[in-house]
């Protein structure tokens, strides 16, 4: 039976230590702060952000919810983004996506500086992480590097397989993981014989969006899964891309989903927003 | 009996096709001009910037020669790069490595503009890589990529090991095999098992510099073999990091060195400024 690897417990530990660092920060005159923009009215983005400013203001992160119409044009969003880029109260910048079809969401991204970009999406931030000199950090990936250190597990030598090639998951947390030692292979839908490439992970990351991807059979015995699938099945649960039942069986540890990588990105946030504040003191 | 991987006869075509191509530019009044700055006198980086004054000359591309001192600041290292930076009739700039120990060679790389950043080192142009939203491609990389399209191999669902994680090397080689969709895996020192993982590579690039890493008991019979290495042996002959003799016998296609990724690399660099001379002329 694989040891629940359980992102909602950290998490709510990671918060707590996140807690008390604010208060740190307070009595040094630090207060982070974080901008979000929310374009329109799609119920699953509220929600979302929604829990980043409630996540926030528990923390004692000042949190900035910037709402806009779903009409916005681009030179709108663009000109709000100059102005919390030139604003020196705000250390992190997220504007949550999707974004509206008159929107190109990869100028944005590449508007936002790179010393705010909390999400770490920056061509800048990526190419720093891809050269083992990071600054900001996507927060899934580095939710799940987080994960795996406070269970005590190593990834130094270990063979590391990541299926999926996302600029958000699959191809940062590659390069997490080679900067840390790891053997590391990403694989996708162009793969010829996964199973068998699968099999071969000592630690096997499923990054796909597919309910029951991943099945027993893909998993060598005692290997370390980390879902980071969210999906709706047939019956409307939220289940990830490992059925997790029979790998359970097989792996030594697994994520659960919900409850497992998912808490952890959002915990990610908000370490990264205090960083910037604390970055923003130096140069770095 | 592999088939010859000959970047040298490749280098050659494509240095005429680059000579033809800066003629019809010239006719449009675009002159690409590169920008090649030695500190120093070391012998080896001498003539590594004498051979790209000659190859920019042969093909019709104006060079800037800029020689510094060996005792140049920083500072003034930086100041000069700002004026290329902002000079309208250069397209690329290209840093000569290593520098001298007064000098952080990743401050002068960010400091490049990423339009005029031949190498592709900057981290801007590392993180478009990573993202599949190319702008500058480091050279050698691109030159592998390029002679194994006008061999017709296609990497597409091939299983790639990479040995070696450098920075201008395997990583955005890595990067480049798996937005043409590639699996890859990246291996290096600390791989265990390595020959294990690179006899199950249908493609596999050796990028570590040392002599004879790569022997044909590491090969699976037919696979194609890059072999980036330039070393020199005992014997002080120039060798790669591939044992040549008997792993070609076994693999079906390899780069000779001399004779293979070297002649292609420079090609890449002359290639690339071009480009950016015409970019130079539009958005991108």
């Amino acid at each position: 039976m694989a040891v629940k690897l359980d992102g909602k417990k950290l998490s709510i530990k990671l918060t707590n230590d996140l807690q008390v660092e604010t208060k740190t920060l307070k009595n040094q005159g630090i207060i982070p702060k974080l901008a979000v923009i929310l374009v329109g009215d799609d119920p699953a983005s509220r929600v979302y952000v929604r829990n980043k400013h409630r996540m926030a203001e528990k923390i004692g992160i000042e949190s900035l919810d910037l709402r806009l119409a779903k009409d916005t044009s681009e030179a709108e969003l663009l000109e709000k983004i100059a102005l919390l880029n030139n604003d020196p109260t705000i250390n992190g910048i997220l504007v949550q996506l999707p974004l509206p079809d008159q929107i190109n969401a990869d100028r944005i991204t590449k508007t936002i500086s790179p010393k705010k970009d909390v999400d770490g999406f920056h061509p800048y931030n990526l190419g720093r992480l891809f050269v083992n000199d990071p600054y900001a950090i996507p927060c899934t990936p580095n939710g799940i590097m987080y994960l795996l250190r406070e269970y005590g597990i190593s990834v130094d030598r270990k063979n590391v397989v990541i299926v999926g090639r996302s600029k958000i998951v699959g191809r940062p947390l590659a390069a997490l993981m080679l900067n840390q030692n790891a053997t590391v292979t990403v694989a996708h839908s162009h793969t010829k014989n996964l199973s068998e490439i699968t099999r071969q992970a000592d630690i096997l990351v499923a990054a796909v969006g597919r309910v029951n991807f991943i099945q027993a059979q893909d998993v060598k015995p005692g290997a370390i899964v980390i879902d980071v699938g969210i999906n709706r099945n047939a019956a409307g649960k939220l289940v990830g891309d490992v059925e997790q039942t029979e790998v359970g069986q097989v792996a030594g540890y697994l994520t659960p989903v919900p409850g497992g990588v998912g808490p952890m990105t959002i915990a990610m946030l908000m370490k990264q927003t205090i960083e910037f504040a604390k970055w923003s003191k130096q140069e770095k």
